[in-house]
């Protein structure tokens, strides 16, 4: 039949669009990078129509998004604020329209939105405009009506994304956000030059290493099929892992519609423990043993907590890291990368496991229930 | 038995501590604005160790807490912002003090915690110190750390609470929140004296509006009874309904040990949504329709697109408020109040509805499984 060669051709051989999507992501890390370069050495951005005075003056970010994208600026707000020292505040773009948010001129609004369609999201747009707040888009869809209405654009050269459930195209937005804030960093001189072009060596070498986590997921695959009648399973993460247990958690429930929650590592005491009992999966993300120590240190703990309450603990942690070796009912080791790098490695297998959960459950991957792919409604 | 009758006479006639100190909330919030207003019709706080120009130059706010104090801090925010316009970021205290926030010496920050001994919250306040920004304390136990290290402190007069899961001390935190963003309006004349006056008056009418929404909660405790099976219950909220949401769903984690997730209304079509089936309880609190008719439509059509999908829609809303009634399977009513102050209303039987699910369920109450009263390790 046509349409199913057709159909078939499409997904490039994968079962489904999410599984081609989730392949396609090296390339749509390394195309969000090309040409960011200039031959002066200088980082350009897609369509910039505001002076570097104009950056200059800005003393606050507020990024507004919705669902992963969302999650992607949750990422960003550490790597914003460390790279330039302005203070980034993360909204949810359907709560900051309504609840009279503090913008100025000085302030830069990014949004960030896939489709360039999210009502929400243009709304909040619309809204920062109004307050005379200048707007930087982030994208993955030319000429949509987002980027028509902002300041400046970088697009996210994902590729058209298919499956509802958003994968490379997250990638390519932390991407993106990052390179937004070097270029900040580098208009505002609170980077060297050298040191910009040190992280753009390393962020390019993400298409690599996502390409090795791709290599070694199987048994992300068969840990999912082993999982399958669980209730629920809880997401664990600190710093730039706590948006990554977040998008672990969205993923889950999007996909196999199961109750999946992520939470920062440091809250399980003040409440979400009690949920631990026998067998729950609880998986955790860990940040790198010899960049932030006294972080890995404290993760560390918690998952001994988790397990010593029978919880079987899922532990995404780099190559070389022993030390979570011990409480680890299952490991899933990503490559060594930097600390602000990690989510680009350790959402992958997320991804993976949702889609995996999905499919032995016989659900629908590419179309969820109840969901649509660009949510052009507030 | 010496004990028992020695236990129950500190219940007061209660089954648990929890509900005596759900009782006790007319009493908590009375107490906490006992003394606010001077001679002079001047706010004052209990110690106060900046001086007003300190307090004019402050051009932040960041509020550091932990679990349910983090709840009360996500609404405060809504409140300080509207009535100073100054920026306020909400930070768990875990993930604050290990992401190099930026902070000056402009930054104010308010840290909140009922015991005053929160390590994670402890740790964030002496960072803060080190970064020389002021620290404000808001707490509940008299010379406890917390206060001890802060330039100024505004003490929950909730009277000492027993129970694990937080409760008089939650809505005693979200009025010395209130009287701290009054206080700061006053100082730098945001707000004139006889604005400052008025919102005070209707402060002061709360207790009262509790002790209305505790007269009639018989029936959230019957429906807990019914929904005892269900494997999990999501919660909807928008504005500062949505901390609310936040924190209904913790109470329940807390103490029915069951997957409950509070969400802001506007993401629930960017995902979660997905999890919506036939009998799934969904809770929805609903802001004022006279108050904020776009936010209270939004969310009138959020409940109509659950319940189209199945969902047992479970609405709390005002009195009067007709719109919601073809779409709730169970309506609880809440006085009319005005929209900053909703969540001491609508808390309220959020708490009463995972309380009685506990006690229907055979689980301790008072001290729920993994859970301490006071976390004083990060």
């Amino acid at each position: 039949h046509v349409d199913w060669d057709a159909a078939a051709a499409e997904k490039g051989g994968y079962d489904y669009f999410m599984l081609k999507e989730i392949a396609e992501q090296p390339k749509a890390i390394a195309d969000t990078l090309l040409g960011r370069v200039g031959l002066d050495g200088q980082l350009v951005l897609d369509e910039m129509r505001l002076s570097d005075e104009e950056l200059r003056e800005v003393d606050k970010v507020v990024i507004v998004s919705c669902g992963t994208s969302f999650h992607a600026g949750l990422i960003a707000k550490y790597a914003i604020e460390h790279w330039t020292r302005i203070p980034c505040e993360v909204e949810l773009a359907s709560e900051f329209r309504y609840r009279d948010p503090i913008l100025s001129r000085s302030t830069l609004v990014i949004a960030i939105s896939q489709s360039g369609e999210t009502a929400d999201t243009l709304m909040a747009v619309r809204h920062a405009r109004e307050q005379r707040s200048r707007v930087l888009a982030i994208c993955n869809t030319n000429g949509s009506t987002i980027p028509r209405e902002s300041d400046a654009v970088v697009y996210t050269h994902a590729g058209p994304e298919i499956a509802v459930a958003s994968t490379k195209a997250f990638l390519a937005q932390i991407v993106a956000c990052y390179v937004v804030g070097l270029y900040l960093a580098q208009v505002r001189g609170t980077k060297f030059g050298d040191e910009i072009a040190t992280v753009m060596d390393q962020i390019n070498e993400m298409p690599a290493a996502v390409e090795k986590v791709l290599e070694t997921i199987e048994p992300v695959r068969a840990l999912a099929r082993t999982l399958k009648d669980k209730k629920s399973v809880l997401f664990l993460g600190r710093h730039v892992g706590y948006p990554v247990a977040l998008e672990g958690a969205l993923k889950l429930k999007e996909l196999a519609y199961m109750h999946a929650e992520g939470f920062a590592a440091g809250e399980l005491k003040h409440g979400p423990i009690a949920l631990i009992e026998e067998g729950v999966p609880v998986v955790v993300t860990v940040p790198s043993p010899s960049a932030r120590h006294r972080l890995h240190d404290k993760i560390v703990s918690s998952i001994q907590e988790v397990r010593a309450r029978g919880a079987h603990t899922i532990v995404i942690a780099e190559e070389g890291d022993e030390a979570v070796v011990p409480y680890a009912n299952t490991l899933i080791r990503i490559p060594q990368v930097p600390t602000l790098l990690q989510p680009l490695v350790s959402t992958v297998p997320l991804q993976v496991f949702a889609c995996e959960m999905a499919t032995v459950k016989g659900y629908d991957v590419d179309q969820p229930r109840n969901l649509a792919k660009s949510v052009t409604v507030e």
